[in-house]
């Protein structure tokens, strides 16, 4: 530790084991961090873990931001909500205009807005950072989507190049836009997340309930499956997670785990914001609700029994069903994925983000939780068409969608007729069979609301909104045309021809 | 008029349909009504309508504000948001101690616990109170859920009852709960009413698309329905939408609608809250979610040609099928009131409503939009055991379900084969599979999160919660051994038996 540097070009608040292998991270890189943490313990672990490297850890605030070198960069990596706020209010006094502070956790878009214009009028510079990749991304190489000030992130966009996951020798860090552009592209990178774990955890389910297959050949099935088309960080670790024996037992850690899903809140996040934009992600509003559900297990355990028996084992093929299920499980990949970037191109718009969809899925091609192969198809179509309307538009991929869409009808049929449960397998094929439907049952929907609350509706080919007095007889008819302001717009709405 | 009394015992604020329909419902029970519209064509409109009545309008607010007897009573019949806000506003200055304001819109209920605690500190009484049954039902019975001050309910109650819709000679009014406990079941209500409206739009579909019967024979099903267990008020005015023909032609006014579902946000809400709650309803999310797909009209014409040709008619036996349909019906409407019901209880714990869920069932078997046989049963139900864990668990609802699951089941296979788009069917379906689940598949979630982010599990039959270091190889797995500490709390987490 002799060549230990008094002034440090990073400074980083939180040394939980994702801020220590960050500043490892950089230190192997070459650049000399500084860590605060009022944790003793944390500091003790960063010598430890750092001896020899140029990183230092201090307890005191002062001491910290006096060890960094001007204009400083700190990043923070706290848990999301207050925290960060009253982290940000220590910082203030101790920092000089010009000083850039990061939020590198998963706050919430609209706090990293409020802060954004709140530190800007101070003159400090603020950017959001999404980081991907666990305690592993962090300290080899983490998938980061930086938002907000950009001039910031350029000066400091060679340290972060240098510690991010490379893919085909290109960075997974990009600018990705103004504002909380950042953290909202990391919170749909984990609503999407939060899809494939329901996805695949239903998968096993399949496996398990369905074909009666033991944890050996559901492992092996999954570690095949990794190494195709469908190769994955999350298939990646299922296949360690089903090797893995728990100490001084014969069987698998994971059937003593409780079937109990908790979640921090992004997935969540995600499918609330997605409501906010009138913007369908069924497959992520379902992985979230199927946390939710888990959690009422006492409940479970007396429905099961009051609507036994459980699934019956599915009367198939196992082998020719495995190739359905893996078809199946494609197409559910490929849908999930779609919904997150028609998101993303909505939010795109409605905050004049202006992302780069290209290049948000080439940076999550490494280093990030939702890594796969298939990335690299999403990167492709957007890069031919940056304009692309939506995924299943896309040539190549109406190709993939179309050999295994049948795959995926088997299964979800199959399963349905069993009584086992798939929610986000069945959220997937709904999503796609009711978005290739040109002409849906909706109509039916706008004349009920006409009906009972005069809320208009509008006609095939014909300008206006209209309002109809659809009841047969009705002593009260005539009173019936005025509607409601705030659905009329300024047109006068009767029914047509009458 | 010459009998319009100089002193009114009510106010309303905002005279559209709905504003002016309860001031004549009041009216035709010998309670006289002031009206203030800046619309003078609406004062009009009311003086039309209300000939002979006690009723009067005035388009200054002074003068309605002193035609009130005190303490005054006065509703606000107003588009939610900033407008309530302003009203009240206006209102404030010219009111006295004491003197009631009602706020009878579809108000957030997080707005209306932040009016409460305003106007409360300054003496006035205020409470929020749901009305639900469109403009028929404003004019000759609403289903009324007000929330929020209950002195001042109690001395209104007279004339909320008398003007309340009648089922077996009780009103459909009472006092739900403190605070915006009103607003809150009115918007629970709703999203229920969004779950159905979903549900009847998909059963149109699977017969139009999947049976290929003409509109005289979905409509004659529907009818049918409707004089059975199925009677609701929603399935009552689809048949009269099934029976309306467009004026001057003779097709269905139905089919010259545009398929694009307009919605004015409470469904989203009630899906939104019930995500901060932890609490599942994915066939209201997928009601919310599948409305917004539906405004995606060019690019699922796009699609349908890039996919088609769309589902292949369903191969089935007719009438067999149709009694499949209305079981299936039958089923998903059980269920979708029971995700409304558990979501009622949830908020109840946790808001400290206080709800008492039969008298809440009571009181929506008349006058309301999701008004239906059916609520006879889940008033039964929770009249029986008020502290019903779950409306599946009541031994009716039992053997109604264990009866129409079977036709539930065939029909979304068929459909799903097909490629016919059930999506609320199916979330309805897996809804249930998944609840009737002892064991999920959800622990290899919880190996997962454990696995790439240390976030820990919980044991089987074991205290306390656990981080595993997974990876098979790992150069730096001592160093794994720490949690975030916002997962810990407080506890040591270790691999069991490591």
């Amino acid at each position: 530790m002799s060549d230990t540097p008094t002034s440090f070009s990073f400074g980083m608040i939180g040394l939980g084991t994702m801020g220590r292998n960050l500043l490892l991270n950089l230190a192997d890189h070459h650049f000399a961090g500084a860590g605060y943490d009022k944790d003793a313990a944390k500091i003790d672990l960063l010598a430890q873990e750092g001896a020899g490297k140029p990183v230092k850890g201090f307890t005191e605030l002062p001491d910290f931001i006096n060890s960094l070198s001007r204009p400083r960069a700190i990043m923070m990596l706290v848990p999301a909500g207050k925290i960060v706020d009253s982290v940000i209010d220590e910082l203030r006094p101790l920092l000089a205009p010009g000083d850039v502070i990061i939020d590198g956790g998963n706050s919430h878009f609209t706090d990293t807005n409020r802060r954004d214009a709140a530190l800007a009028a101070e003159g400090f510079h603020f950017f959001g950072m999404g980081i991907s990749g666990g305690e592993e991304g962090a300290r080899f190489g983490p998938s980061m989507m930086p938002g907000g000030d950009k001039q910031a992130y350029e000066a400091m966009r060679p340290m972060f190049e240098a510690i991010a996951a490379q893919v085909d020798g290109q960075p997974c860090v990009t600018y990705i836009g103004p504002g909380a552009a950042g953290h909202f592209v990391k919170m749909v990178h984990n609503g999407i997340e939060y899809g494939l774990m329901q996805l695949i955890a239903e998968t096993y389910a399949v496996m398990q309930r369905g074909l009666g297959l033991d944890n050996g050949a559901i492992g092996q099935v999954f570690r095949q499956w990794n190494e195709g088309r469908l190769q994955s960080f999350l298939l990646d670790i299922t296949k360690d997670i089903f090797g893995f024996i728990a100490p001084g037992t014969d069987h698998l850690l994971l059937d003593d785990i409780k079937d109990e899903a908790r979640s921090k809140g992004t997935g969540k996040w995600t499918s609330q914001v997605a409501m906010d934009l009138e913007m369908a992600i069924p497959t992520i509003d379902t992985a979230v609700a199927m946390r939710d559900l888990s959690k009422y297990k006492a409940l479970r355990e007396k429905l099961a029994g009051l609507y036994g028996p459980e699934a019956a084992p599915l009367e198939v093929d196992k082998e020719a069903f495995l190739a359905s299920l893996e078809q199946a499980f494609y197409f559910n990949m490929v849908i999930t994925y779609a919904q997150g970037m028609h998101l993303l191109a909505k939010a795109s718009k409605d905050f004049s983000y202006n992302l780069q969809l290209a290049e948000i899925a080439k940076i999550w091609r490494g280093g990030c939780i939702i890594r796969s192969t298939f990335l690299n198809d999403i990167f492709n179509a957007f890069q031919q068409e940056p304009e692309l309307e939506h995924l299943l538009v896309d040539g190549r991929v109406q190709e993939l969608v179309k050999g295994s869409v049948p795959g995926a009808r088997a299964v979800v049929s199959a399963a349905v007729t069993a009584g086992l449960a798939l929610p986000g397998y069945c959220s997937c094929l709904s999503y796609f069979d009711t978005f290739r439907t040109a002409r849906l049952p909706s109509n039916l929907i706008q004349a009920q609301r006409d009906y009972f609350g005069a809320h208009t509706y509008e006609l095939i080919g014909k300008e206006g909104v209209f309002h109809t007095q659809w009841t047969p007889e009705h002593e009260d008819a005539a009173n019936k045309k005025d509607v409601q302001p705030e659905e009329n717009a300024g047109k006068e709405p009767v029914t047509p021809n009458a």
